[in-house]
C-alpha cells in the first residue's frame, strides 16, 4: 500500500520538500537515535546540525555518523547550557530534541542528573526556541516510561500517566513544557512517546539504553546472554520506522501540540525475542534468570503501544520486522563492533 | 458535630499528641500559610523549625512569627540548596514543605526560578529526607492549578491534570516526586491542592500570591479595588482551616503516598467576594474591569473543589466562613498595615 508514509528508501515527497535544504538540528545527535535522523536528514539534503554533550554513559559516539561528516555539522553542546544553545538555534527550521538520560535506574541512582537535563533544561529550550526561533517545528523524544504499569494493554495515549521513577516524571514535564509553549505560545511542539528502540549504533556496550543492547554484543561475542523473567510481552521499534515518525511528526500540520504513542510490528515475550535473536545469529545460548528484586520496584510489567493515533494523523507505518530489524542490526554491529564496546 | 477534626482552638487529641515534642521543619515557614502552621505547631508544643529563602517576591515576612519567635527556631534556608537542607532535616519527625514560587504569571515570566524552586528542589529535598531522615512524615503543599481549566466542577482528584501554565506543570511534578518516593522507598509523603488560600498575614502589598491580597490592602488603604472579569467561581479556604489540613494529613496514617483537594466554605463569584468583602468592612467600592487579554492564555476559567476524598480519609471540615474569615483578615491587617505594605 504505497502513500504518504511510504518513505523508508523513497522519502514522501512531503517529507522530501520539506527538509530539503532546512536548517535542521538534531539534539542528542550522536547517540543512537539521535545520529540515525541526522543521517537521513543528511541524505534529504538538509542543512545537518548535530548538539551533543558528550557525557559518558550517554549513547554520544562519533562514529555513529561515520560517513557522513562531511554533510553533517557535530558541534559539543550541552543541553543545559542556555546560552549554548541560544547561540546555536537561532533560525532553525526543525529541531528533533533527543538529547536525554535515559536509564531508568539511573534516574534512581541519581535522579539531580535526570532533572536537569530531562526536565529542566528542556524548559530551558522551548523558552530559547520561544525568543531564538519561534517558528522552529520541534519534535520531542518521548518515552512510553511515562505510563507507569499499565492498567490495559495495548496502551493508547488516553492511559493515565503515572510513572514509576524519577525519569518517568522528568520526561512527562519535559512532554508538558512542549505542548504548553504550543497552546500559550503557538510554537509547532509535539512529543513521540517511544517504546524500545532498537537497530544499528544503538549503545551496546552495557544495558543503558535497553537489555537489546547488551544481548546483541553477547551474542555476536559468542556469550550467552541473560534475560531477566521472561514473560514480559513488550514491543519493539526498529530504528528506520522511528527515524521515519520522527520526520512525518516533524511536517504533518496536525502533530502541533499534541502526543503520539510509536510502536512496532511486533509484540513478543522476551523469552521468544531471545529466541529470534539467536535465530537471527544462526545461533547462540541465553540463560533466564530471575528478576531482580531490587529493579521490580521500578519494573512497569507487560507493555505495548496503541499507535493507532499516530497511523491516522500522519500514515506512518512500521515496516521492518523483528527478524529482519535483529539480522540488519547483527550486521552491523558484526561489522563494526570495536566502534562499539 | 464535635469529632476527630474539631482542631480549631482545641487540637484533636491525635494531632495534640503526635506533634507534641515533636522535631517539626516548615519549609516557606516565614510566608503567608507556613507561619500560621508554624505558630500552631508552637501552640501544640512542636520543636519547630522554620526554613525560609527570603527571596524577594515571596510572601516570607519575619513578622509572620511576631509573638512566637522564642518559640520557633528560623535559619534563612533556600530549598535549592541541598547542603543546607541535609544539615537542617537530620533526625526531623515531621516535614511541612510550603517553599514555593506561588506566582502564575510570574512562572512565565521567569520560567527557570519556577522550574528550579517547585520541581528541581522538591526532589532535591525528597532526595536529602531519603538518605538523612527516611522516617519523616512528609506534607507537601500543591495546588488547584495543576489541573488546568476544569472539564467538570466541583474537582475532584480524577480530574484529568492539563496545567495551563509553567507553575502548574513544575507543582505537579513536585507532587510526583512525593508520591513517587512513597511508592519506591516507603516513605511517608502527602500532598494537598490548596485552593485561593486567604487570611492574616498573607503577601497583601501586590497580587503575587492571589488578588484577594490587594484587595484587602485597597480596602484598608479606602481606596476602590478592581476585579478583573467578576462572573468567575471560585471557592476559598480560611488559612487557619487550611492549617488544620495540613496537621491532620500529616498524623494520619492514611494519606502517605496520595494527593488530596482541599476546598472551603463557600462558592462565590468574585463579584460575590468583592461584595462580601465591601459589606465585612462596612464599606469601600470596586471597579469590574475586563479580565486582560494577556493573562486569559493562562486562565482557568471557573473552579471549586471536590473535597470529599480528605473530609472523608481524615474527618476535617472546613469551619470559617467567608463573611467571618474576610472579617478576621481585615482586622488583622488593619492593627498591623505597615508590617505588610
Amino acid at each position: 500500500m504505497p502513500g504518504k508514509a511510504m518513505i523508508g528508501t523513497a522519502p514522501s515527497e512531503a517529507v522530501a520538500s520539506a527538509l530539503l535544504g532546512a536548517r535542521v538540528t538534531v539534539t542528542g545527535g550522536l547517540g543512537f537515535i539521535g545520529s540515525s535522523l541526522a543521517r537521513r536528514l543528511a541524505t534529504l539534503g538538509s542543512d545537518v546540525l548535530v548538539l551533543d554533550s558528550r557525557l559518558p554513559g550517554s549513547g554520544a559516539n562519533p562514529f555513529n555518523l561515520h560517513g557522513v561528516t562531511g554533510r553533517v555539522r557535530v558541534e559539543t553542546c550541552d543541553i543545559r547550557d542556555e546560552a549554548a544553545l541560544r547561540q546555536h538555534l537561532k533560525g532553525c527550521d526543525y529541531l528533533f530534541n533527543l538529547a536525554a538520560q535515559t536509564s531508568h535506574q539511573g534516574s534512581m541512582d541519581d535522579p539531580m542528573l535526570d532533572v536537569d537535563i530531562n526536565c529542566r533544561a528542556q524548559l530551558g529550550l522551548v523558552e530559547v526556541c520561544r525568543t531564538a526561533s519561534p517558528k522552529v517545528n520541534m519534535v520531542f523524544a518521548s518515552t512510553r516510561q511515562i505510563y507507569g504499569r499499565p492498567d490495559y494493554r495495548p496502551v493508547d495515549e488516553k492511559h493515565p500517566i503515572r510513572p514509576v521513577d524519577v525519569n518517568g516524571i522528568n520526561k512527562h514535564a519535559g512532554e508538558e513544557f512542549h505542548r504548553l509553549y504550543h497552546e500559550v505560545y503557538g510554537m509547532r511542539c509535539c512529543s513521540l512517546r517511544l517504546t524500545n528502540t532498537y537497530g544499528p549504533r544503538m549503545r551496546i556496550m552495557d544495558a543503558r539504553q535497553t537489555f537489546v543492547g547488551i544481548w546483541l554484543r553477547h551474542v555476536i561475542e559468542g556469550r550467552p546472554f541473560e534475560v531477566w523473567g521472561g514473560s514480559q510481552l513488550r514491543d519493539f521499534t526498529f530504528v528506520d520506522d522511528a527515524v521515519n515518525a520522527f520526520l512525518l511528526a516533524a511536517v504533518s500540520d496536525a502533530t502541533a501540540g499534541r502526543a503520539f504513542n510509536i510502536g512496532g510490528c511486533d509484540v513478543v515475550s522476551l523469552r521468544r525475542l531471545a529466541e529470534l535473536l539467536i535465530e537471527a545469529n544462526g545461533g547462540g545460548c541465553f540463560k533466564i534468570r530471575e528478576f531482580p528484586a531490587e529493579l521490580q520496584r521500578i519494573d512497569i510489567g507487560d507493555y505495548y503501544s496503541d499507535d493507532k493515533l499516530f497511523r491516522e494523523v500522519t500514515s506512518w507505518a512500521p515496516r521492518v520486522g523483528l527478524g529482519d530489524g535483529l539480522a540488519r542490526s547483527l550486521a552491523y554491529f558484526r561489522e563494526h563492533l570495536p566502534q562499539y564496546v
